[in-house]
């Protein structure tokens, strides 16, 4: 592991993004005087499949990606909160799909140098309409239910615009695929 | 899409990172005075297969992380690099291995709300070594070969530590089993 020999703080507004300025020192010695490093919250990513099979999919425009946007729910998590208890919480916001049987795909970090925060991807089965959707988000969307087929047809066609939900979609069609064989 | 009506820059070391403060407009006229947008280099990761089938992967020490990580090749494109020809120097630099018949699996946005920076994604069959590998990087790399099937089973195990990674051998395993079946 690098050392961090000292740090400074370039801009703080918490709890949403925190950037320095670190001075590292490398196994063999050398030292890097401005090595970034930005802290974001960790986020969820959640691939919801209904009791008949389809994908729970949102249409949204992300102001990141300047455009509109194929995602899966998911979202900020809060401080301190569980990842699971976290994807469940999103979902419920986001689309008012709840239950299920949860399997954690993995949690990753957003950027290999910066950090950029963590996000922690499920696929759920057997998801149900418990609640009315009310996310809160800046961003209106719109819900669908997509076949896992499409889905994937979708992805490659490029209407998926966002790295965590093509790593989500990818992710949970291999796992499913697996399940199916 | 959402109205830009003012940016503030915030910190800003070329071409590394830019940070900027915006104030926009949504569609439905409320107003945001502070929605941050981070710009990143562009960056390139690949999915290299050896004419032997095994995947050209690599253990390295990412500060992001904090941690050692399995990887595919990959970096940051130069500015105004041609995202395929970024790939193709960047497996050469990083690997020694070259040639190959190259597919693009997808170009991302790193983060949905803040950017990031845009990853290009590509899967390439039958490279070949054909130089001694000199990535130019901070970290210090080695470099293995193992079979598709073993690289999912890593995954799955969390030797893959970043979410870039994650989602180029989810996104080349799906590619590559629609070829076989």
């Amino acid at each position: 592991m690098w050392e961090v020999l000292s740090e400074i703080d370039i801009f703080r507004a918490d709890p949403w993004i925190h950037l320095r300025q670190e001075r590292v020192k490398l196994p063999d010695g050398r030292i890097v005087d401005d090595y970034f490093q930005l802290t974001l919250p960790d986020f969820t990513v959640i691939y919801a499949m209904t009791v008949d099979g389809k994908v729970v999919v949102i249409h949204q425009y992300k102001h990141g990606a300047r455009q509109v946007s194929l995602t899966l729910p998911g979202g900020l998590a809060e401080t301190g909160e569980n990842s699971l208890i976290a994807a469940k919480r999103e979902l419920c916001e986001e689309t008012g799909y709840g239950g299920g049987e949860w399997t954690h795909l993995g949690s990753f970090v957003a950027h290999g140098n910066l950090g950029c925060g963590m996000g922690h991807y499920y696929f759920t089965r057997n998801v149900t309409v418990t609640s009315q959707p009310d996310s809160g988000d800046l961003e209106s969307m719109s819900i669908h239910l997509m076949a896992p087929e499409q889905l994937i047809q979708a992805l490659r066609s490029g209407h998926v615009k966002l790295l965590n939900h093509a790593a989500a979609i990818s992710m949970a069609d291999l796992l499913r695929q697996n399940d199916v064989s």
